[in-house]
């Protein structure tokens, strides 16, 4: 039996260490958290947990350095049968930890960013994947010059191919860094954030789409999420398709939200779904992960989706 | 060759993560740090780590998790030469980290620490100690009421055995909790904090030293470190002596400070050393310690003390 063909996402993994307290610390004092906890993150790294949540089988491509993180980011990789074996381990010192001061009493997140030192993926690294082995490639916009010759080498492979045997290429534009927006015309599906949209002077994900689908290559979809407010599409026909966001009852956590949209959307179109259908997936789906820590909860709400 | 007899430093162990800032991050704000070092802490822990840089072979006890903190503190403890062939491992779900921002700026430190769930060492695990095998054991106060059984298994030892063979009794009472005050009659040395001092309602190194001494056994020796102001002893003749503090010309960190005074005391006195010789050793590599990160830098400027 050949094995299924994956959804690959290349981009970014690291340790968030998530230290929830009940009163922001005061600087040069001691005091305790309620409880604490490690959570492997990136966005990249987050849409194949949910991905493999929802039951795609896929597979995560990243840098990693050696030492105790690496140890329990692979561990955790593994824990949700996520592919790793396209992973580069850079054997230096060990990579540090993002800190993140989660605060219940307002619901304040204050992020202390770790410098990260770690190589991104490259071209190179890039050409050594079997590209028959997936159906789906997603990049998470980083190092967007390497990033742009890493799908020209999909796009080759693609061309000697059926149109239905061709590989799905996606990209996420979430930062505001102008060499990330060298991506917009390379992805089959394009993902803004509303960051990105608001960075453009767009005050609405509809506006966005009409403002910014000029940017896109033809036949491409564009898709814009605006947290509260659900989430927009915009395909070739130039019909705006839009889904309602599916809030929670609590809002308990929103970190990776945007990722598991993302997630929702990837699982829904590469399984034939329309664009209405992903949507709605990626907002149900993105929701209902904010009313509950972490990901582990996706797997029983979302069985036989 | 007989092997040399030990220090054996019973107490905690952990994972300090140690955020590099040059500014207190504000609530609700996201900020990069200078940079971050994984560092073993915990007060016995730490004592041990400044014991073997001065060149005395010593051992700890105490329990861990598995998991990569676990891996990440043996593998420290093997590189400063510390035994922990004493130590319990608990296989149960990872130890969390105790995170710590320091402010370069201000050579401040803010400590978020971590809920531990883990036993401390018990007597049942303390009779399985080859006491023969330490000249000087020393208790950081936790469970104070097993911590006595321990105590008095070594008394009993003791008691068979002619004084210069005796195994010294060290216990610090840093935290102001109740119940670790029942340790003060069940030391050799007895340190005690600024902050028991001050619970106590005492304003000076001196005053406290006076007013609990009362509570020491006969001939015990009580200590008392006060930062900036250096450190005080009081013995059964009645006299104090006294160092003053050794600052460094840049205060770059302070965390294990007191730890570092702690061992410093315990190398001197298990050397032979006057109560004045151990007090000024204490404070002088204490002092140095703030200078630079961590520890390693101890070895260089105390080489041959």
């Amino acid at each position: 039996m050949e094995e299924q063909q994956k959804i690959l996402c290349v981009g970014l993994v690291c340790l968030d260490i998530i230290n929830v307290v009940d009163k922001y610390p005061e600087e040069d004092t001691d005091s305790r958290c309620l409880s604490q906890r490690w959570q492997r993150g990136g966005n990249a790294s987050n849409s194949c947990t949910v991905l493999s949540l929802l039951g795609a089988p896929c597979a995560f491509m990243g840098s990693l350095a050696s030492g105790p993180v690496a140890d329990f980011i692979l561990e955790d990789f593994q824990k949700f049968s996520i592919d790793v074996s396209l992973m580069s381990e850079h054997a230096q010192c060990m990579s540090p930890a993002s800190m993140v001061i989660s605060n219940i009493r307002t619901g304040s997140r204050t992020i202390l960013h770790m410098n990260r030192d770690l190589p991104d993926v490259t071209v190179d690294d890039f050409s050594k994947v079997t590209l028959s082995h997936f159906k789906w490639i997603h990049w998470e916009g980083r190092n967007a010059d390497e990033q742009i010759k890493m799908i020209q080498q999909v796009e080759t492979f693609n061309s000697k191919l059926p149109p239905h045997q061709r590989i799905t290429i996606s990209v996420e534009i979430e930062k505001t860094q102008e060499p990330l927006y060298q991506l917009f015309p390379h992805g089959d599906v394009v993902f803004i954030s509303k960051d990105v949209a608001r960075h453009f002077g767009f005050h609405s994900a509809e506006a966005a789409l009409r403002g910014l689908y000029a940017r896109v290559k033809k036949g491409a979809v564009l898709i814009c999420a605006w947290a509260e407010k659900g989430a927009d599409a915009l395909g070739p026909d130039g019909l705006l398709v839009h889904s309602d966001a599916f809030p929670p009852e609590t809002l308990v956590d929103t970190l990776g939200a945007g990722d598991t949209f993302n997630a929702g959307v990837l699982y829904s179109l590469s399984n034939g779904g329309s664009l209405q259908d992903a949507l709605t997936l990626g907002c149900r789906v993105a929701g209902r992960k904010c009313g509950f820590h972490g990901y582990d909860g996706i797997s029983q709400m979302f069985s036989g989706v």
